[in-house]
Order: structure tokens, then sequence, then C-alpha cells
């Protein structure tokens, strides 16, 4: 395999919705641009980016396990698993890869049970609020990382 | 497509066991009893009645989803994933369909940890503990709503 | 006394103002509308229907008192007291009758205090968001149960 | 008025039913034996024992201001009001006499929400368990509580 | 009815008993001075003052009912009610009127169980350990307002 | 051994101290003064009474499990280990003897670390706030009792 | 210094604003206009109403201390550290003066973390929600008591 | 089918990264490995051992119910979903088998949500901490048993 | 001494019971008979295996200090002291020895105040609801583990 | 004043250490340094950058006053702040410019206390853990939306 | 009896294993090292002090009741029953001598259980992290309160 | 800067009023008092004491930032701040010298709020309810302990 940097970008349940469900809280881009300017942004970038999405836990934290020896950081919005699901947390550690924590809206305005993450105690760092931007953001934010740490 | 009103009835994990898991709790008709009989009720009322099953909450979102621009209401009995699912809530919030929440048991008068709902507060209504009538009860409503509502 | 089915049908505390407060969450049709309906369905399903309101929660205790050896079923939207009268509980309990609990509103969707009910603990159902709708159904279940165990 | 001692005995909601309601848990007599006794007992003692029984916590509330002036001391059992009655203990704590909170069943070995008594912080003491002689017992206390501090 | 403005001034359990409970806690003055003065105070304020008390949820709602169409605000201290009753919470919505809510003692200096209020989340505006002046004020915020918002 | 009835009166940690600790919460009487009246009211109502006390938890369950075989009653004053000691629970639990919980001063009325028992779950009745009184009143609770189910 | 009757008014954070920030929460009125209005009332009451705004917790109570021999009584809107301030608490309870707690909105109408004030607990009085006019009443409480107490 | 007695082995979610995962936690040994040793053991103790991996909740409820004919025991380590999954805990509710709850590590000793399980309430026995040897004990607890209570 | 391993298994108050005490829960074995099976296993495993039971808290403390210089690992059933003693949980620690906690019935599917140990945060590991074959397992784990060590 | 965007970035306790205080936490740049930067991006952006920094919750609400007018959106990292001031989110909601929560660390994975921010629920977004490039994300972010709503 | 004051200094569970146990928490001093100095330097400062210690609550009840009429105050390391032990608080509190604890590591830096002590509400006051110089100045401080208060 | 050790005391908001502010908890003592005598004994250990005192959170944090560089250790009595600020313990914890927490008062023994503290859990030790003496003590540990780390 090459030696280019490859970040995955992992969207958990009803995030291929967008552009769809709720537009005043989510916003009316599809996930398919988001992805599209994402990968766009890798290769300004110099890296390789790789788009998925799920709405099983089971296939999320199969992926994860895929990514493990091909590639070298996770950028995930774990949709609605983010505050349920331990497994989906204990994948994420268990691959000893970055994990980047990113969420369309702001979670910390919105019900009580969504201010509570699994994921963020073992992630590097947390974007939300930001819609579509925060995924470019931690996009950049994996890239500085890892060209540091090399 | 037709005009016809088109509602789903979906159900979650475990409740395929039905007629056979602990019938002291929840009855000992089985699932193909129940799903024919609210077609036929369906049938009656002039609705299309749509049933699934499944103990995947990813397929179960997967067909929500589908369901989207197919039907007009959902009634759903979630199963365990009534008090653990923050995705299948936000999957029945994000489709835009009146949700009914059905529950064969009176989840009130068993364990504490089965009197939290995540799907009630995003349903229209909730019946419990009324058997397999309770399917046939939120068909009706169903009904009544999407008459009233034309 | 005859050996006719006889169902109760009590409406706690502020159910007198239906039609006239908050409509939006209560609907617009008066509690006399809705019992004569129900005495009416009663009539369809060969049972006698008694309807009672108060406000007080004395009132509707000695009223439960009395229908222990008149009546075979207790239908009850207790209001307010739903979530702060063990009294209330302690008289359905003691009066060894099944009890169907029935709210106009969703409760799960409002305020935090009202997703805790100390009647649904010892009711064998609960429905809640159907408007008036849900006395019907509860009228039917009774019905339904009451004929099986007979 | 003679200077005789006089002790009220009161009975919240559902104690009416005595005799008749769970009687594995509240036991067979009826409320009218208990009270033909306690009158009884205090006759033994040389003091006047009033008896009331309500299912109103407001009646009883009235029954306590009126008792004021009249009474010495006040046992009560408040029922289900016990758990959820400020009102009442307030009354109790605003006519100034001794109190003495009887329950029949050992409410510490019931439901969570019986272990809690709203009353029990301005009694002097509390019996539970042990079904109709605690109120003999309770008379007895208020008596010698009386006797001494003449 | 004449179009002159008239506010309800509803007291609560056990505030009959004012000038002889606690008066450490409570104040001297009897509940007749006390409602004396607000009628004075009316009459200069060109307002009608109505009074009243009960020791009864029950019939402070029955009442609150009553005052929907006759009057114009309504001032309440609900005494213990306060911390317990969903009930009264609901009357007081259900009628519309602008409530305001009004504690002789400060209750926040009190029992834990004093701090929190069914009744605050619906009032205008809340008053507590101002003694009788309390009611004064509120009986002026309410004319205030009501000639403001003519 | 003779068919007599033996009821064993336990005392836990500090009850040796009464008449001398705290007498304004706990009475000037001893304990050697309490334990001599109850043998004495043993004699009158033909049981046997024998008392123990022990600041020791493990002495308390070693003389538990002696009274197992020799013993039909057991009433305790657990002390501080009211509060604390599941092992003395299960001692008693174990035993399979009736329990009367005795607590010389209104354990309800003090500090809230006071309100919860381990004790009270298991016992038959609870008695508190009555001083010495309690005990005797528990006797004859246990008297009448095994009286009853002989 | 004269022996007239002086009284500080103290506005937190925040309170700058008034009349600009949030004006459908905390009305249109400049905290400047309610400042001379005191001063007039406090005029026409006979007392010297001093007041002072400042957004640092630490200047507050360095100007409560130095109120501490100048002046009476003191009536506070804490703002927002009203719910996190035990040193401004502290600070009220050093100066062993009548304090008056104002808010111009009805903070239990509000974010549940507005519902608990450390400052209520050593205050005479509370009265919040009835915008500007609440200082004026506190300012009348303040009189009178002070009044009262000579 | 034979009456040979069939127990199946269930590895919840990323217990298939055994051996490469935070080795520090749970050990250097693969899957495969303890499956393998499983699979001996059982012959060693004349039963046959059937083993399954998934990270999905939904296959490992659909392998539960496929086992309750063919089985007589279930060993399962339900990873991350022992602490969110009341789906799973109703699949092995449901099927009626023996069930004994197995963890690599020692949950107690880790994040505070990991001591809660929904699985321990309806499993016969847990195991944790012991490593591989953990699942090796939990057969021949079940063997035991299933010996025993034929 | 001889470089034999030694084991020693305490067990915890009302233990001593075995065979008598709610057998339903804790089986018909006594402790003597586990106590002789354990002896034999050790010898068959080559290990000394050393048991004792108190009913005291401080007895078994004192024991444990005895075991830190002549012991090798401790197995114990604390009883119920596993839920309330801080103390015993530091003596475990203190003797830097591994530790093994075991429970003869399933503590997780009790009583709620059993589900937390203040043991098993410093145990190696966790065995309950197994019976005596628990201890076994713990046993083999020690001895496993030393034996690892060596 | 120029049509020129103006966007604040405020600093809050102990972020003036930068560089010295705890680097594995925090890193190793200074403020100084990160302001710089920030100031250069403004200007590549074609934004004008100002940077403030206090450890005064007082100076910062001042200069969150003054920016009302002055800025077009807020950057703030309030440090210990963010978990303990009200004032301060009420000063960021009182001037009604967007606001972005900055963090160097993750707070997630920090202790309990730092999970909880009084200014999340009224910020546009929230960036953490991505060391000073989250403040340069916060910006860009700004940025993007005040160019979209112009 | 001598008129010098005697200061009697307990030691509770485990501190017997100074030392020895978990040095780099305890320290290195033995428990006879540190009740040396402490006798000598009561000598300095013209008391008596007996230490003791006790693995036992019992025993250190029993001990405190020793001591109330030969000592003058009591300075106590409670160890671990400094969490869990009413029965000790009730002792100390019942012999009414002024106490002081003292723990030689900070509890409040370790778990949270440890934050919590039953013994300081009755404390004359607490010193925690100091090491065995701890015990030194609360000799001092319980000598400079008796000098004072002859 | 010469090589002496340099201690500075801290004293936060409301202790300038020592003396003055309830002296029944804080004593009689003015802060300067207590300062001289600080300084002296700084004198006599051969160490530089310097104090300071404020009642504004952000001065103590300046302050103990100039500290950084120029002294050794740190003796904060952090007043109300204790209990609410998390910038205080950053602050402490940002400079790196050891902390000692001293109250006056037996912080233990009054409101439930002053039971927790921020800073302990970053401090080497703390000492409550023993008066200035505190201080005097907290200033040895610190000179004992710098005097051993040399």
């Amino acid at each position: 395999m090459s030696s280019k940097i490859r970040i995955a970008v992992l969207h958990g349940p009803n995030l291929n919705l967008l552009g769809t469900r709720e537009p005043e809280i989510y916003g009316k881009e599809t996930l398919s641009d988001i992805n599209s300017r994402l990968v766009d942004l890798g290769e300004v970038l110099g890296v390789e980016v790789t788009t998925f999405q799920s709405n099983h836990e089971g296939v999320l934290i199969d992926c994860l396990h895929a990514l493990r020896t091909t590639h070298h950081a996770v950028i995930i919005n774990p949709g609605g698993l983010t505050h349920t699901s331990v497994a989906l947390r204990d994948a994420l550690a268990g691959i000893s890869l970055p994990v980047y924590e990113v969420h369309l809206s702001n979670v910390h305005a919105r019900e009580e049970f969504r201010h509570h993450s699994y994921i963020s105690g073992i992630a590097v760092g947390v974007i939300c609020g930001l819609g579509a931007q925060g995924y470019e953001f931690a996009l950049k934010a994996a890239v500085t990382k890892l060209a540091g740490s090399k």
C-alpha cells in the first residue's frame, strides 16, 4: 500500500437524510455534497479521504475494524449513537487511530440527553454546531496532527 | 403511486418471538396473527397496512427512511430499543410522519428502566398494556387523524 | 342488580374545562360531548357506561369506593393528580377492578414532571395523546377483557 | 369544657375500606372495629378518644384545625397523603399538639415512594407494621406523655 | 357585568390559622385583617378585590374555574399545595388569567422541599418573605399590568 | 428446652451510654433500667425476655445466630448500625425470626442519613420516637403475634 | 453622619445593559431610569437611596463591605451571580443588614439553573417577575421593616 | 437432533479484535485461540460447544433466537452492549435458557459506565476479570448445572 | 517457611449459616463442606489452602494483615460487608496480594444496594451466582496467575 | 467606523500562562503567538481581529458589552469560567452577537466538572481539543457565517 | 486522678500497617514512631497523651466510652470507618469531648467515596494530607483549646 | 533574588471582615492580627511570609501568577470561592507550587454546599475548623515539606 495518508470520514445513523431531514437543524446540503467537498479538500491537502455512511452500529464497527490497518485517522459523526453506544466507543478505542468527533448541530443547545457523548472521552477533539464546515476543520486538524507526528 | 393511505407497522427486537416468549407478559398470539389482523382491519378502514419486523436497529432505521415518501403514518413497537435508541428517535423525527408508539405490556408496571422512552417525546400518542389490541387502536387513531387532516 | 357489565369513566381535576382550556393541547370537544359519545359507544358494545368528573381528590376516592361493588372496570383520566396522588392510586388498587389510564395529551412530550404517573403502575394499560378517542379505545379494551374473563 | 384529656384519632384516605381492601397487607378488621377498641381503651386509660376518617385532604385539615382547642394530642394514619401532602404537615404543625403517626403496614418494606413521609419530621413518634395494635400503642404513648407533662 | 377590574385573592390550606399558627414564621395578623386591607387598597386603586380561602385543593380549583369569566387576575398563596399540586397549576394555567404567587415567609430559607413550586413556572411573578405586605405588592403589580395592557 | 416463648432484646452501639449520652435526645433512663422493666413485663406477659448489648457489629451477629434456635422473636435497636450495616440485615434475615425495630428518638426528625434503615425492609414493624416505651410496645406486639401464630 | 435611613440598591452583572439586552425578557427601561425612580421614591418615603452597578463580583463585595456601617438595608439584583456566588452570599451575610433580593424576570419560568439562588437563603424576602416595579416594592418593604424595628 | 448437551458461546462487539486491541486490558490471546480451547474443553466435558461473534446487536439477537430450540445454555460476553442493550437482555430472557455473563477485564475497576450491566439481572452468574479462563469456568458451571438439573 | 504457594479463603458475616440460612438463595451445602472441598482441590493443584470465617469486620482485617507475609493470594466472600466496608477494602489493598471476590448468589439480581461493591475495584476478578463452585474457579484462577507470574 | 468585519477573540482566566502552564495539556505556544497568528489569518480573510485576555470575570463582561456595537462576532475560550459563570453566559447572550466557544484541550476527556459548559447553550458552535488551531477554525467559521448572512 | 490534661489519640483500621502499606500514599513512618513522637510532644506541651489502635469498630467505640471520664479531648484518624460508620460518629458525639479528625493522605484527592466523612460534622476541626505532622497539629490545637477554655 | 524560602498566604473574599463578621463562626481576631503573627512565625522558621487579601477572583488569580517565579509555596483560604471557582483551581494548578488550603471554620459542619471544594483536589493538604491556628500549621507544614525536598 502506498505511503499516502488516508483519512476515513464516517457518518452514523440518519445522516443519509441530510438535506431532507429537519433542514432548520441540519442544513440543506446533502451528504453526497459534503463527501465530495471533503474528498476534494483531501486532494488539496495531499491526503486520501474515504467516506462511509451507515445506519447500523454493527456495520460502523466492522468498518472501523477494517480501517485499522489501512487508514491513519478517523473523523466520525456518530449521529444518535453518540449518546448511547459503548460498543462504538470501544471500536474507536480499539483501533488506536486518532479520532475527531463532529456534529453538524450544536448538541449542547438541544435536548439534555444530547449533552453527553460516549465518544468524546476517547477523541482527540470535538467540533459541533458548525455544519458541514466542521468536517473540513476536522480533516485539517487530522492532517496537521499526522504531519506533525511523522 | 395510488392515492390510498398507507400505514406502516414496525415491530422491533424480539417481537418475532411473540407467542413463544414469556407468554404471561406478552400473550399467546404470534406476530403473524397480529399482522394479519392489522392488514384486515386496514382493509375495513380503507387503508393499506404494511408490516415489518427486525431485530436490527439499523434495519429499522433503513426501513423508516424508505417509508418517508411511500407511507403516511408509522405505528411502532420499538421493543427494547424504546429505552436506549436515540438513533431510532432521530429516524422517526427525520421522516416527518405521525408516529404511534405501542407496547404490548404495561411498561410502567415493569422494571424501572422500562419507564423511560426515547420515542414517546416525538410520538403523537402512546398505548401500552393492551396487548395486540393496542396496535388496532393505534391504526384507528392514525386513520382518524389522517382523515381529519386531509 | 342486573348482570349487565358496568364501566365507570372518571375525569379528574380541570377536565370540566375541556373545550375552553388550552385547546391547542386538549382539543375543542367539551367533556359533555365526550361523555355522550362514550355512553353511546357503551350501548353499542352492550355495556353500561357511567361518567363522573370532580376537581376533588377526595370526591374521586369516595366515588371509586362506591364503584367497587357496582361496576366492573374503571377508566380514569386523573388529570394533574396522575403525578401527585398516592391516595388515588391506593383507592384504585383497593377496589380491585381493572383500571385503564387515559390522557388526552401526550404527557411524555410535555414537562418533565408529567412523565411519571402514580397510577400507571397499577393500571392494566395506559393510552395517551390520542385525544377523546383514547377513552373509546379504553372502553373497548375493558369490554374485550371483561368479555374474555367471564 | 371538662378537664379530661381528649385524644383524636384521624384516619386518612382509603382507611374506610379496611377489612375489605387488600387484606393480606392491611388485615381483616374493619375501621369501625378498630375505633371501638380505641374508644374502649381510652376509657380504661381515663381519656376521651374521638375518631374520624376522611378521604379528603381538605376535610382532614379542617378537622385538625377544629381539634386545636378541644383536644390534647393527635394520632394520625394519613394513608397515601403521608407521602404527598405538605398541607397536612402544615396543619399538624400549625395546631401545636403532639402528633403520633401510625401505619398499619410496614411502609418501609413496600414501594420506594412509601419510604418518605412528610409527617414524620414533625411527629413525636412513628409506628408502622403492627396493624391495628399500632394505634393502641400510640394512644398509650400519648397518654403517658400528656400525663408526664401535666 | 360592569367593566370594573376584578382581582381575586386566594389563600390555600392553613392560611385561615394566620395570627394563631407559628406566629414567629407567619406574623400576628389574622387573615381577616389582611383581606380587609386588600379590599381597602383595591378601592384606592379603583379595582374590586374578592378574597377566598379554603383548605381543599378541589374547592380552590372550583373557585378558580368560576373566576375565569368574572375576574381579570389572580393573586394566590397556595400554602402547602405550592409544592405538591399539579392540579392547582393546571387550573391556574387553564383559566388564562395573570397569576401572582405570594408567600408570607421566605420559603427559600426553610426546608428543602419548600424550595420548589409547581406554581411559579406559570406565574407572572413571585413574592415571598414580605409578610402580608407581599399581597399588597402583588395587587399593585396586577393593577399596573392590567392597566398597561388595556 | 421448655416450651416457654423466649424473646431477645438487642441493643446496638452506644446504647450502653443511655442516661448519660445526649439526654435531650435519648432520655435519662439507663439501659439497665429499661432492660429490667422489659424482663418484668415479659413475666407479666408470660414470656422470657433476654437482653443483650454490644458495640460490635460482629458480636451482635454472633448473638443473633445463637438466638436462632433458642428464641422466637427479636426486638432490636441497632443504633448507628441501622443506617450502615447490610451484614446485620443479613443476619436478621438469615435466622428467620420475626424482627421488631425500635429507636428511642424519632430518627426521621434528625439528620438526613438517619432516614434510611437497612433493617426496616426485613422487619415486621418499626417504632421510633417513643423512648423506652417503644421497646415495651414491641414486646407486646411480638407476644401478640407469636400467640396468634401458635 | 445624619440619622436618616439609607438604603443601597445594588445591580449585578449585565444589568447595565437594561433597555438594550433581550427586552422581551427584561423590559425596555434603562437602569438609569429605574435608579432615578428609586431615588425619587426614596425621597417620598423619607429615606436616602444609593444605587450601584457592577459586572464584577469582587467590586460588589467591596461595595457591600463599605455599606456595612453607612447603610441600613440592601436591595440587590445579583444577576447571574445569584446562581453561582457563595462569596456574594457570604458578603451579604457578613454585613448583617436586611437583604431584599429582586429579579426583573420570573427566574422560575426560565432555565433550570436559574431556579436555585445562593442569596435567597439569607434574604428577608425575594421578588421576581415584576420588572422594575419589584425594586420599588423591595424599597417599600425595607422602609416598612426598618420603621417597624426602630 | 441428538441428545447431546449443546452450549453456545457468544462474543459481542469488538471481541474479534482480541489479541490486537488494548492487550494491557484484554490479553494477547486471539478469539480464535479462546474458541478452540472452549471447543476442546467441551469435548472433555462431553458437551458440544458452538461459538459465535458479531459486532451487530441485531445479529446477536437473531442468533440467540435460533439457539432457543437447539442449545441448552448460553455463555455471553456482550462487550459494550452489556451496558446499553435492553434488546439483548430481552432476547436472552425470551429464550429461557440459563445465561452466563463473562467479561475478560474487571469491568468494576474501569470507567463508571461499565459498572452497570443490563444482562446481569437475568443471568445465572457473572464472571469478570479472569481473562479467557472466565469462559472456561462459565462452561464448567453451565455443564454442572445442566447435569444437575437433568 | 516452605516455598509452597499458600492461598487464603476468607468468608465474611453470616456465611457460617450456610446450609441453614435462606437455602433458596445460598444453597444447601455447609461452609465446612465447601472449605473441605477447597482444601482438597488445593492439594490437587499443589497449593496450600487456608480457610477462615468471621462475622467481625475487625477480625477479618486482622486476619488479612496476618496473611500479608504468609500467603500469596486471597479469595474472599465479604458477605454484607461487600457493600459497606471501606476498611475491608483498605485492608485488602494494603496487603498487596491478588484478591478474588466471590459471591454465592448473583448479587446483581437482588436488591439495588447489593449492586455496588467496595471490593471489586481492587480485585483481580469477581465471580458471582455460581454457588460454591465460584470459590473453586477463583482458586484455579489464583493458581494460574501465581504460576504465570513466577 | 469602517464597514470592515470585526471579530473579537477573548481568552479567559489563566490563558495568559499558555506555554508555561501544564504544557502536556495546553501545548507550548504562548498566547501572544496564538494571537499574532489569528490577526494574520484575519488579514488573509479580510476581517479585523481584536484579541483580549483577562483573569477577571467582570472585566470580560465589561469587554463584551463594549464589543456589542463595534464587533460582529465573538470567539471565546472562557477557561475555568466555562463551567461556573452564568454572568458570562448572560453577557454573551445579551450582546446578540454570534458566539464561538473554543477550548484548547478536550474538556470531555478531563474531570467530570469540565463536561458541563454554561456557554455552549448559547453558542453557535463549540470546538475543543484541537489546540490553537481551534481558534483558527472558529475564526473561519465566523467569517463564513457573517459572509453568508450579509 | 491528677488534674493533668489527658488527650487520647485513636487510630482506626489498617493504620497498624503504616510504614508497610502503600508508602507512596501513607509515608514510611510506622505507627509506633508516630505515637512516640506524639507522647514526647505531649510532654513538651505538659499534657498526657494516650495512643490506641484497633481494626475493630466496636473496640474503638468501647475505647471512646472509657475515655469519657478520663480524658479531655480525642484525636482520631478513623481510617476507612470515616466514610461508613455512623456508630463511631455517635460514640464521638456521645462522650461530649472535643474531637479532632486527622487523615494522613489528602482524602479529597482520592476516590469519590473518600470525600464524605461521617465524623467531620461533629468534629472541632479536620486536618488531612499533612502526614504524621497532622497529628501533631491536632495535638497542639487541642491543647490550645483546652488551655483557653479552662 | 535571594535564596530564602518565600511562602505566600492568600485570603479570599470577605476575610478582610475578620473580627467583625459573624464572630461566633470566624473568631474575633482581625486579618491584620493573623497576618502579623504569620510573618513573625515565618521569621522564627527562617522563611519570608507574604500576605495578600482580595475579594476579587481575578485579582487572586493575577496574584497567583505573579507568585509563580518568586515564591515556593501557597497557603490559601479561598473563602466562598472554594466552592465555586474552577478558575482559581486552574491558577493554583498552573503555577506548580505546593498548595495548602485553610478554612477558619469547620466547613463540613455548615451548609451542604460548603462540603465540596474545587481546591482540595489539587492541594497538598487541607486544614479546617482550627481558626487562625490553621494558618500557622499550614505554614509549618509547608516549611517542613520544602526543607525536606531541598
